[in-house]
């Protein structure tokens, strides 16, 4: 492959898109000269979109498309019929190597989906995972799986933490990273089935930094780097916080307006308080990989706006250079054979 | 039974015991002439705590009781071992009609145990859910099972609905409270295994406001009055709850206090704000009754304070005047009898 990180990105996936697509790209090429985007999708909504940036033409390529995946669609059923929308067009650039990675903020079933059936696991890796970067105190921590298996065994989740381990440590550079499993309190004896069964086999796992289980109370805290649960139970923790912190934010900002005193003091705290709140916006991370995959597919949120697409096409970068599908498939899966 | 309510209050359980406890009961009869309080544990801690207070002579007792279990104990050996801990003998009054209610800021695994081996379920119900109050944009929602099941069968969340759906009706007053199922989209074919098969089963309840799926996202916003899902699921949306807001609360206070201007207009704006987060906080909603009991077994939060304990004790007035349990029994029992 080149020294380009080639970025393939669907320009027509997510509430904002095109136009925030097509920024973001824009953006990131201007910021990057290594890093080269595919635009993939209709070629006259991409160029007519284009048209008002500035920016070196030979990072930018547009790859036509001219099915587009809904949101509501079914996944398995989107991705069967639609030979020739962006989304499918764009794995297809990653599993025939044109692409480092893929970008999309669009049906994120019909991603999981086409990501296993077009792109396809590491051999041995029995589940891809979304690993999502969120906000805590500390600064950020992985949560994964974070909604593509629903239902897990043990073996997978097992799977989760050391691609989740590794992902931490090479690509968002936190040394030896904590990783915990998501428990209802910290004694030996709590748990569901899933956890009781998990539990000892990544006290076993001599290659990651297990510290047992997280109580939900001190996720936000930062108790933990890398933190691993079902896709079911990842969902709701990252759906709950996203929308626990809006609306807190919301009844803050309500607080704040409510009196003509308050008013006054609210424009006087109002630039230190935003920025602190800004630590919190979990749309600073980039996008959420599909881990184990024999390429790079990243999920960014559905209402990604130019800033979120532009630091998701950078995380690609930081993805290919710190080879972690390589890394994941010498560690992890020789592993696995050892035990076979 | 007598036209007052009386309440057991576990008075060694909880980080604040015994003093928060005497306080809050000493509160609760001073507020209403119809709570009668018995206040179980070591006796003479208890005089010696209840001697700063004035308070009507007639409408709190003192039930010796010379053991306390400890938050750290195993929930099954510690019901087992300390038959004179002040939970085991408080169970015991509600199991002999002696009490309307226990209350207790103690061992929640204990609770538990004891309520289900020393009180019972009502006949007919599978399993009993803790049902907690916490506060949403809109007011307040219930969440059932908040951690008493760690693993359910769909059978057991049908019941958890309509035992919550009751309890929101009759204790909180919502008229016809909207029930939805905790899931990671709203689509049909969304949910793991447990929600996919409890979905058309809470769809054929006549008896429910059945609304469908609820996305975490949406649960601060007030979009359901009684949020159903496993205790798994359940803790770790409670927790995490608590978790984020406490971390959001310091970050924003970190935020007004980052520079002068901000500090002076924290200083204006503190009032207002403190009465909005005062919506937000958990407290205020009193305690999580085990839903589906032969009497009413009430778990405060380990934390509680004064006001929490005086709160709770109200809620325990208003499950006995509206004959919460009668009610459970005499519909959600009697149709499941009409089905076998």
């Amino acid at each position: 492959m080149s020294d380009y990180t080639i970025v393939a990105l669907d320009a027509m996936g997510g509430d904002n898109a095109p136009s925030a697509m097509v920024q973001g790209a824009v953006d990131a090429v201007n910021a990057n000269k290594a890093i080269k985007v595919i635009l993939v999708g209709k070629e006259d909504v991409i160029k007519t979109e284009l048209s008002s940036y500035t920016y070196p033409q030979d990072q930018i390529e547009i790859k036509n498309a001219t099915e587009v995946i809904e949101t509501a669609e079914h996944p398995v059923a989107a991705i069967k019929k639609k030979k020739d929308s962006s989304m499918v067009v764009g794995l297809h650039l990653v599993k025939d190597g044109e692409a480092d990675a893929f970008v999309s903020a669009g049906n994120s079933g019909a991603l999981l989906t086409g990501g296993l059936g077009i792109v396809g696991r590491i051999r041995g890796i029995e589940r891809a995972p979304f690993g999502t970067l969120f906000p805590v105190k500390t600064g950020v921590a992985l949560l994964a799986d974070s909604g593509a298996n629903v239902d897990c065994r043990p073996s997978h989740l097992v799977q989760f933490a050391k691609m989740g381990s590794i992902y931490m440590e090479k690509v968002v550079g936190v040394k030896n990273p904590r990783v915990a499993i998501v428990n209802v309190g910290a004694e030996e004896e709590k748990g569901n089935a899933l956890v009781k069964e998990t539990m000892p086999l990544l006290k076993e796992c001599e290659d990651i930094n297990f510290i047992g289980s997280i109580e939900a109370r001190n996720i936000p805290n930062g108790d933990a780097d890398v933190i691993i649960c079902d896709g079911f139970v990842g969902n709701v923790i990252l759906k709950l916080y996203e929308g626990l912190a809006g609306t807190l934010i919301t009844v803050i900002k309500g607080g704040l307006m409510s009196t003509l005193r308050s008013k006054i003091g609210a424009a006087l705290a109002l630039p230190a308080l935003k920025k602190t709140l800004k630590k919190f916006d979990a749309s600073e991370y980039g996008g959420a990989p599909l881990l184990g995959l024999k390429g790079l597919v990243v999920k960014t949120h559905g209402s990604a706006k130019a800033g979120e697409v532009r630091n998701t096409i950078f995380q690609c970068v930081t993805f290919k250079e710190q080879q972690i599908n390589e890394f994941i498939r010498d560690n992890i899966v020789i592993e696995k054979k050892k035990e076979d």
